[in-house]
């Protein structure tokens, strides 16, 4: 930590702050420069951090030196993390981690139809909603554990690893019944509540990027998961929210190489929300795996028409194949396979 | 719903567009203009929202013509809606609700002193948070039950109602125990199952917008717990993530005056969290009264330096006392009184 | 400056930072801790914001101490800046600096009109638009030099001093026959060519900010003017570019008092563009008052339905003045006048 | 353009639309819904866009149907537009337009050092920059046309072509004697006054994106320089400022494939600015041309450490010739070449 003071700041100031440090076991080191003064604390920042400095008298700003996570840094481990979803199915490995299927369960013939389809075509995980995060109370919220049901007999049935949405807390346990990785979506990544129950399970889950969250926030809310001894979190960067209109979301392409040098975390992207218009998933799909992601999370539907959610942004299964051709071609060219 | 056709769509491609209305009930009429052919659905809009128009083949553009929330609207109840907090303490009304406290409940004589001074100032609502929702899981997360039988017998000795955050949809019944408001924080306020809950709830709710909310979506989860049978809401606005890194987050002053035409809704401001810095609340308080807010939410804290959270935003005492003054003379201004 | 090593920084690297320092004549600082070591660097800023000591090998963060601007800081001159525009005209003291007027001038007769009514109303400057920034290339671009005379003639006849825009650089001399202060639009604040042509003006210029710049580039843009030579600058908040599309630009309050701790220089608000709707500039240019703006800027048309452009952000003449009474009342709670 | 009305609007509010329209040659269309009327427009479309219909009485939302822009889009000319910037150095073809250089020009061994470099690596134009837009009126502005003159000699020994960028209108003739190629850069995307005479010239346009300028807004000032007849533009990406601060820009690469949907005009993208961190430089351009941008403008430095500007984010020449091998592989893989 540190603490740039005001020009005008005093002596008694400067000690104040120094005795607060003190307090709390840490050494002060002061650089008095022409026209600032500046100290720098040793010792734990964490514990610094619970007091406010920049509202101490004389203080001008409060610069933290250390990020604020852990386990989740290359520090802590240098080597990539690889997170086994299911016998023969990794995410972080040179194999890309290809999740496919509609945005929600409708129904059992429709995803066992779906699922078929994309596994010929080199999807090993099989997502799906079964309890849907709507911004309108009107809408489909979906089936319940009705759809998780469906879900894992079309899993079983396709030979696939499953991947669903949990939105609550007191869902848990019902969803790690049936799914093999939790998805924890875009509004709830600051669902610290949700967080920490997801961090005690023992399934790995999905923490989808917040459409607001900085790179260090969603390092920090996998942080939770990791902290309650969860280590199997894969990141899923699916766009953020920006001034433009012309995409549903800004998919931060950026995001993927500067994780990457931050964590060991597998990080894939979901250029089916992250842009919110089929036409441009294939193109970005290909830009995501050339930058480096772990894999693709991409919404396929039979009737793309007659979707009750998120229609206008999945792909029909034969365009989805073609991307798959496109991917492989891309993935070879940067050392990767599908 | 209008829907805008492409220059090249075929006669074959509007049929389809109209037979799938008509199957819904809706009557089509068709605008063949010199660039462009338009279509205008006459009949239920929610039910044409439930396809995705965006991807029928010869569609350009789908424009829906209502706003997607009920309930909430002007056009439900034109006049401006009273919530009763508490026997005298009501928001809506001439009469400004200012809520005042510390960030977090750290201990009952703190609160306590705090209560009596913003009290006496003008302040009729203590707040104080025994469940913090923190970026970092080694922050300090709150006192829990403890905390609300503290902010409960505190707000009881001080006369004041009192209103904390909850953040788990477990605890909805734990807290309307002891507070007389649920506050539903910034990043919670997508969390569909937490409204949901809050919405079947007795208590008035206090709905801050997301960081990253448009105005009409934080109307959409105001529409979540009215269509609960809840109609208590106060909405808060606490300010949204922007470029701009000179404040911590950018009060958005604008939302007051387009809220209040869109809603029968009290909307509060919360200039705290809004600016993160101390030195603005005063002038953004000032701000926001003059804008038409029907109240302020203020942190106020007695040791600002010793704070567990937030304590670089909160007043003392003293300096809330200060801006109350001030907020007299602006309230009286705009016909609005303390 | 300040300079976070990383980790594994070795005793070289550490040497040659050091050396490339002294070599522009500043002493470095180290401060050896825990986890990190950092240096502080003693000496003139500048020289070392020449080098990109953020690419040296060892280097993680650096970290800038000092406000990058001088002439507009409050270090450099303590109290507010009295800009003059005119005899009797004054941005910056005790009265507020009213500026009114349509968006572009069309007429004499019209212009005329606008002025006797809004001078009547409180204005003091007038202002109109005559040559116009517009995003197509097939809209109104304003009347020109034939504009200036208008609005010379018509300043002149109503006893008003008088404010416009000025796009090319080579027409600075001509807009300074006529007008009594530039318009800096928002669209070139950092038209870096068009900044130092004004600056090297004798007339005030009126600075908008850009939709997209953080209050320090805003400063920055301005001490571009004052490092020419020219003091008489008064800044113009007139809304960011954000996420929300409830209103045309997002107006920033907080940009008011934030700027005006940083700044001797005055500050206005232009809800008129900030918001971009006529039903929503009143309540916010009561809040620009309020939070201590020194004046405003206000569009004002006969005939917003017949404007050539920005009709839709327009207040009738009687708008205007009911405005101003409730303008006077905010301002008069906060210890100004009109 | 379509217009909504209030729920409330009356039948003489409804007329006094149409014959405003009339009076402007447009046919009306009328649908009554159930809840709402709208009004559809038949004609032509840009004359309408004169009056600001959202304040007539009794009008709730005013909706364009056409793009605003015409010389750029894909109805105006269906094919991939071919810009010929030099003899064999053509964009939008199968073969990637490589830019690279240094950001500013420091001197002629240097450039030609860098020149060769690159060139033997793949690049065909070479970048520098004479006049620089900086931020601080402290900063190094270029050499003006002493640079202009060491770029055009280093480019005919070289044997390659250059871009340089123009800031001042005054400097089009100058800037079109020595560089094959005018830049305007990000900060005068909305510079009408540059466009304009950029547009009369004859020279190629690499026209970057404003860091908060949307999709549309982008086209229409490419569609400003069209407009005034020199159609050989070639589009930049380089990023665009959100709330996210672990990049310097956020390098929006969904605004590639969104581009070549709607306009002609070939797309290239420069992950130098995009990032503003070197070591995310590769991994983006990756991504650039597997998503179908037309080529990469990149910043290569001998000595980042002595750059006198932008030097955190420039390429050593043996990283640019290591970037190139990845990018012939991914080139390769989309079916373009180097």
């Amino acid at each position: 930590m540190i603490v740039v003071l005001k020009k005008e700041a005093t002596e008694a100031e400067i000690r104040h702050i120094e005795q607060k440090a003190a307090a709390l076991g840490l050494k002060s080191h002061i650089s008095r420069g022409e026209e600032r003064t500046v100290i720098g604390f040793i010792g734990p920042e964490d514990k610094l951090q619970m007091i406010p400095l920049e509202i101490f008298p004389g203080v001008e700003q409060v610069i933290p030196v250390l990020a604020p996570y852990r386990l989740v840094s290359r520090e802590f481990r240098p080597q990539d993390s690889l997170v086994r979803i299911k016998e023969g199915v990794v995410a972080g490995g040179k194999k890309l981690l290809i999740i496919a299927g509609p945005c929600s369960i409708e129904g059992p013939e429709m995803l066992l139809s779906i699922a078929r389809r994309v596994k010929v075509a080199g999807a090993t995980v099989l997502r799906g909603g079964a309890f849907k995060p709507r911004t309108s109370p009107y809408d489909f919220q979906g089936l319940g554990e009705e759809g998780l049901r469906i879900l894992k007999s079309v899993g079983d049935e396709a030979g696939m690893a499953t991947v669903t949405e949990v939105m609550d807390p007191r869902d848990v346990a019902l969803v790690a019944r049936y799914a093999d990785m939790f998805q924890i979506g875009a509004r709830n990544m600051q669902n610290f509540t949700l967080l920490k129950e997801v961090g005690q399970a023992r399934k790995p889950v999905l923490l989808k990027r917040g459409p607001c969250a900085t790179v260090k926030e969603w390092l920090m809310s996998a942080e939770y998961i990791l902290s309650q001894g969860n280590f199997d979190v894969v990141l899923c960067e699916r766009g953020i929210r920006t001034f433009e209109t012309e995409t549903r979301n800004t998919l931060d392409i950026n995001a993927v190489p500067a994780v990457k040098m931050r964590s060991h975390l597998p990080v894939i992207i979901d250029p089916s929300h992250g842009t919110g218009r089929w036409g441009l998933v294939t193109p970005i799909a290909r830009a995501g795996v050339a930058a480096g992601a772990d894999g693709l999370a991409i919404e396929v539907h039979e009737a793309p028409e007659e979707a009750v959610s998120d229609g206008a942004q999945s792909l029909l299964p034969r365009k989805f194949e073609a991307m798959m051709a496109d991917i492989r071609r891309v993935a070879l060219a940067v050392n990767r396979e599908v």
